[in-house]
Formats: C-alpha cells, sequence, structure tokens
C-alpha cells in the first residue's frame, strides 16, 4: 500500500466518513505546504501526551492543566459528591455541562452495550464503574445514580445491565439508581409521538 | 382559468403539496376512466354530509354511527368523565388514541395561537372549551385538563392563554391544568439533547 | 369502508402520497365549508369533459377552445411537419415546450416500456404512432423521429423497441430516427460522473 | 489554543467537515492508541516527500515510483500525444482514467476561477498550460485541447479564459479548443431537464 492508500484507509475509519471523503482529505492535505502537514503531524501524537484519563470519571482532560490524576469536575469543591451521573461518552457529558442543569460528579462508561452482547466488559468499564460507586459510597455517602443513556434501545438495554451489575453495591449502600426523565422533548409533536412517548408523557404530566 | 389550472391551484392548496406535485395530480385524474372521477367526485361532497363535528369534543366524527349529536368516545361509559385532555388538532386525538393509554375525554381546539396573535379567538374554539369546561364540572365533578400540545413555542403560547381564559372556571371548580411530561422522547440522544430537554429530563428522573 | 376511509384509499394513489398525507387530505377537506368541497368536486368530473385527447399527438387538450379533434400545437401551420418528436408523457412534451427549441410536431406514447415487458402494447400507444408516422410521411414527408426519452434503462428499452417496430415504415419510407444527444447535462460534475456519459461527453465533444 | 482546539480547528477546514464531526474527529483519535497515533503523525509529513507534482501534467504521483520527474501517464508511450485533456482537480482526471475512454494526455489546473474573479494566476496554473501547450505544439504535434471542466457558470467561466489567455498559442499551431459534449447525462429525465440541457440535446441529437 502507498502513503496515500495507507491514509485514506486511516481517514475512512474517521467517524462518518466515506471512502470518497476520505480520498478528498488527502487530495487536500496533498494541497497543503509542508509546515501545515508537519503542524498536524506534531500535534496528532501530542493528543495522547496532552490529554489524560482521570482516574475517577474516566473523562479526557488536559494533562497541563493540573499535576492530579484527576480532572476539574471532580477535583472542584463546589461540586455535590453524594450523586453520580453515569453517561456513556465524553460528548454526552460535555451536552450535559453546556446545559448547566447538573451539579454532581460524572462517570463515563465509555460506550454502551447492544443487545445480545456478552461481553459488556469489554464495551463498558464496568470495573471502574463498580470501583468508583463503592468509593464515593463510602467516602462521600453517595445516595443517588442516574443513568443519562440514549432513549434507544441499545441505552437501556446499557442501563439494564448497570443496574444488575451494581445491585450487590446499591442495596448495601442503600444508593437509589434513577433514569431521565421520559416525555416530550423539545420539538415533539405530538401526532408523530409514539406510544411509549406518549405513554411517558401522559405518566409525567405536571 | 381552465378546469385544468383551477384543480392545478386547489391541490396546491392541500397540505405539503407543491405546484409541481399538484400538476401531476391532475394528470393523473386525466388517466382515469369517467366513473373513476365520478366516484371521487360523488365522495367527497359526501364528507360534509357523513361526518359531522361532535358537539361535546369538536372531532369529526361519522354520522352514520350514530344519531346523536356526540362522537362515540364522548359517548362512551367507560371513560373517566373527571378528566379533560385538550389537543391542537383531530390527528393529535387520533395519535393519543392510538396508544391506548388515555381513557379520559378529549376537547379538539381545532388550531394553536401563534406567538403574538391577538385573535386569538378565531384560532382555537375558546368559548367551546370554556363552555364544556363549565358543563364538566357542574355535571361531572371535572377535576384535571391535560393541554396536550407540541412541545415548541406555539403550543407553549397556546397552553399559557389557555391557562388564562380558564382562570377563573379553573379557579371557581378547583381544577387542575397539567402539561403533557418533558424529558427525553423515544430515540432521543444526550449530544444532540437542547438545554431544555436536558433539564427536563433530570428533573423528572425515576 | 366509510366516506373517510374510501377517499383516504383514493388519496392514496395520487402520484407521490404517502398514507399519513392521504390521511391529511381527508382532514383538510373536512375543514372546508361544503361550497369549497362542491366546487372540486363538480370540477374533477369536467376534466374528463373539458379535456379531449388530441387524435393526432395523444396529448390532452381543452376542448372548449375548439372544435376540433387535434391540439393547438398539432394544427398550428408555423410548426415543421416533416419531424416528429415522441415523448413518454405530457409533462415531457410541456418540458419541451418550455424550453422554446422544437417548432416540429410530437407523439405522446403515454408510458415507457419496462425492461423485459413483452405486452408494450399495453404500455405505450404503438398502434397510434405507427398510423400516424406513415400518415405524416405520405400527407407531410416527415423526415426524422426523435426519440425524447429519459436517458436511463426504461427510456433506452422504450427507444430500441420503438425503433423495432417502425422499421417497416421508416425503411419504405426513408425516415430517419435519432435520439436526444447524451453528454453533461446542465451541472454535472466531471468527479462524478458515470463512464456512459463521460464517453458520451467525449464523443460529442465540440 | 489547547491541542485538542488546534486539532478541531485543523479538522473543521477538511472538506466536508462540519465542527461537531471535527469534534468527533478528535475524541475518535483520543480513544485510539499511541502507536496507531504515530503512524497517522508518520503518515501526514510523508505525503509530501513520497508524492511529487509531475513537472509536465501537475497530477499528484507516487515519487518511488521512478526517477523522473514527470508522472506515468505523461511518459506512457501508448497515449496519444497530440491531444491534450485540461481538468480542474486531480479527481476529476482519475474519474475520466476509471472510464478508460481517453488516451490522450492532461493538465491539471489545480482549481477554477469563480465569475468575476480577477487574479485568475492565483486560480488556475495559466503559465505552466501556457508552456505546456507551447512545448507540445512544437514536440508532438499538438492538435486539440479539451477543456473537461463542470457544466456549471464556475466551468464555463473557466473555459471561456482558457480559450482567451490560449488564443495567442492555439492560432499560432494551429490547435482547436473544445468542449464537452453537452445533452442528456446518465439518468436525466426530460421532465426536470432545464431549457439549456434540452436545447443541446436535442442540438447534439444523433
Amino acid at each position: 500500500m502507498t502513503v496515500i492508500e495507507e491514509l485514506i484507509e486511516i481517514f475512512r475509519r474517521f467517524p462518518g466518513v466515506g471512502p470518497r471523503q476520505a480520498e478528498r482529505f488527502v487530495y487536500y492535505l496533498l494541497r497543503q505546504n509542508k509546515n501545515y502537514l508537519d503542524k498536524i503531524s506534531r500535534l496528532i501524537p501530542s493528543l495522547s501526551n496532552s490529554v489524560k484519563i482521570c482516574q475517577s470519571c474516566q473523562k479526557f482532560y488536559l494533562s497541563n492543566t493540573s499535576d492530579s490524576r484527576v480532572c476539574k469536575i471532580c477535583t472542584d469543591k463546589n461540586r455535590q459528591k453524594n450523586i453520580l451521573m453515569v453517561v456513556a461518552h465524553d460528548v454526552d457529558l460535555d451536552s450535559i455541562e453546556k446545559s448547566e442543569t447538573y451539579d454532581g460528579l460524572y462517570f463515563v462508561l465509555g460506550g454502551t452495550i447492544p443487545i445480545l452482547e456478552k461481553n459488556f466488559n469489554q464495551k463498558i468499564r464496568l470495573n471502574a464503574l463498580q470501583a468508583l460507586v463503592r468509593e464515593r459510597a463510602e467516602k462521600d455517602n453517595l445516595k443517588e445514580i442516574i443513568l443519562a443513556l440514549n432513549a434507544n434501545p441499545e441505552g437501556e438495554n446499557t442501563a439494564m445491565i448497570i443496574h444488575r451489575e451494581l445491585k450487590a453495591i446499591t442495596d448495601k449502600y442503600n444508593i437509589k439508581i434513577k433514569m431521565l426523565g421520559r416525555g416530550l422533548s423539545t420539538g415533539t409533536e405530538i401526532e408523530y409521538s409514539d406510544t411509549e412517548t406518549i405513554k411517558n408523557a401522559l405518566e409525567n404530566r405536571f
């Protein structure tokens, strides 16, 4: 394989990129000057140096911002320590933070569990979650876990498995596990809503 | 205007139909035989004969199914009479019925009120709603009104105005007005959710 | 079936209309007043009275515009009589007329022939075409037939069959059958062009 | 700016990539292991080493395939030397080569000239084209130049300017400049064709 073919193969695996677009990326790079290519080339491996994974919530964070092995959110004294929100990916955490509606702590699963998947330990950081919940329960009196997962079958399957795998710990420490509320989301139209959404919207009327 | 041009004009006003499609409708009709055209021609005006508007909920219903001036749902003895769901259109009512999650009564507004619209009596059947609420309160001990409106600014504006315009009656008879629950609807992804939806989903966690 | 169900069934067969939109059409009609419905009801069957099929080109035309059994284009003395363009549908003829690039006569096939279709006489007006070509050849010295069909397999199949079925006549009267030129159409981009288009564009370079 | 922000900025400028996708690219890279990032990092700058620009047609080619400063196509003895196809980008050349319909030589402009653009020398390699045409005319008896540009206003503007800027040379050596043929491209439907396409398709009928 030539350099061009190798790079096309690499770009094809980027999220949402097809073979034609991967090819266009390479032609785009070919038209850039050497300095620019060198800059990209320097930045990409420095990602793994400049970014660390938080030892507590597992989120990526900039390593130069602190010497600690834990991210800013996890060390923030103003955040509630007795509530933990579990999300699938860093982007979900970003989305929640942007909404400025939550001031507890987080845990990033790193994925979700497809239905029928057996090896769910390879899909999500279950051991790290169990360890964190146990630690928070003992040190910070953790009282509630919120599973902030997508409202689709894979999200629900993941929630069900986490429920089950945390049961021993949540029973022992008397921790509640909660799901995000279901109902009409912004823009939802009654005419096009499915039975599940209408049922939830009715039950949660206020 | 020729017959063809008149019909194109008429079809253009059908919901979701553009000029090109309206033209195709006419060509489609031109290719049909006389019997078929006569059949359509008979059916369309019989709509207004065969269908009545329910004097209670204002929904369309088939007139041949009963001599009464009230639809099947409104006369159904198994439905709860002390709860009333207010919807914008018949299609919303159909959508709720299909979900089989509600067994109270309905009222069809016939529209919604755009923001800044002053003449809201021309947009929704406000007088009929007020009359029905008063009647239900006295006869059936109405206790709750559910505003099942779309989760968008026009739906919220309509809800606000109904709240205000029903206040005298709901205060007098001690009737609660409720909104459909907000949160994640089926398929909602955390990453792409807006602040409002995340806030509601968090508040309604369960 | 109720009137509403019958009309939904009818609208579903309109070109490009799905079940949901058909339902919306009926609700739209239900909201119209009686006069409006009566008007539509009068117009639709009058389509078959007010519109005739031209005995020459087979196109629809308004019957009140003339007593003749032939449309305006076919009776227009300024149009060239020794050239005939064959199109699939009336809308294709309209599209060509709008372009103001052709001043010969037309013939509307009324359809195209899918690949492997045996009963092509049921798909296109082949007998009428043969009769017209023979008549034009004898009366008007017809010299050229242009097959203005879509540039897709069904269009090409139709062209091939017409070629074959007209061969006896075109040979006898020495009439040329031509296809529309192939190449880049407006907006075509080289990068996304298929082999056939590039080949034709190269051959027809000018 | 952090490394993450810098990379998001860089990916945003990749063709067809929006801010959200650029962010996803970075998160995707963050999840990859160090070896993989090092590999990308090695490949990108090697693009500029492993790829050369052909001194004749200006196309990119792999430098390790030959010591020559000219690409395989330009050195291929089986290709006709008296015909030159001018394309905007390498991808257009690839598209033509894939069609296997052309066996002459190429020139890659490196861009096109927007309407009203004055500094067209910055947009396309006009000097290199003039030099190549002169050289081919003297050495290889160049007889025809084909402008294989997109069938849109920018393509036509570029063609017009090349015509003018090559006029002195093409007049002197009696070289014809041709455009790709216009007409129906694969899939074009008569009903939706614009006037220009119908006009060209009619003129080029065959």
